[in-house]
């Protein structure tokens, strides 16, 4: 909804959403390649293992296999990659559904959520570190904007 | 900077940042699968490659391999293949630095400069599309609140 204003306008509007968006996108990845580097060093880790781990610790149920990679955004196969190699490591169980066989669920292992658990904190804590010059009031404004975004979105459900 | 504040108010603002980063992740994603979507169906072509192209047509001079990459924050072997790529296809051109042999820097050809300029407009139209409910007060704001954060990040030099 640009209003009626003139055509200027529309194209500075349009200009403007362009920058915000290579600053967000500048943002995002110097972010993951801030966490990223933290999983690797400090937990031999990687970002989609701990995606996969996040997403199953903060549903704290079982959760089928399709629905976590939509959550994930990444394609079937790779969010199945991941949970193949967790499940060799014993840190995520996979279970057919009883009412449709064809359908995975996929939780926690007791040692899985153990080992998340240890890796949460400092990832919060480099998270922190990372976002350190915003406020209360910087955090509920930008939450605020984008969650105006987020529903001309298909496809883009979340909990956060 | 999280201020004098008592300790549950500390807990607070880390758990905030938490959610407001996993939402930037859901929105990034989310408008990134939007424009992949424009580009692919479209223009038959990638996000890599747009970027690379985007960031060349943007310079108008021929870029330093090492910096392209930086730029994209993608590994160096990432963008020396789309590159190469775009290279065979006619789209980019790479040439030895005349001062030191070792180093290549990569320019759009002709060809390429079109091709980019018929996509880009698509492109602004897809984001100003995704992005439509946000105001100009709104992309104001945010890009205020991210310029806080870049400079506590290391290796995020950027001109948006």
């Amino acid at each position: 909804m640009d209003g009626p204003g003139n055509s200027e306008a529309r194209e500075s509007l349009t200009k403007r959403r362009l920058r915000l968006w290579l600053r967000m996108l500048t943002v995002t990845r110097a972010t993951e390649a801030g966490l990223r580097g933290y999983l690797r060093e400090q937990h031999g880790t990687t970002l989609p293992r701990f995606d996969v781990m996040a997403a199953l610790w903060r549903r704290g149920e079982a959760i089928p296999m399709g629905e976590l990679s939509r959550m994930l955004l990444v394609s079937n196969g790779n969010a199945t990659d991941v949970v193949g190699r967790l499940e060799k490591e014993g840190l995520v169980q996979r279970t057919p559904c009883t009412e449709d066989r064809r359908t995975v669920r996929v939780t926690l292992t007791e040692a899985g959520r153990a080992q998340f658990e240890g890796m949460a904190s400092g990832h919060e804590a480099e998270l922190s570190r990372l976002f350190g010059a915003l406020n209360l009031d910087d955090l509920e404004t930008m939450r605020a904007i984008l969650r105006k975004v987020s529903p001309q979105m298909d496809g883009a459900k979340e909990k956060a």
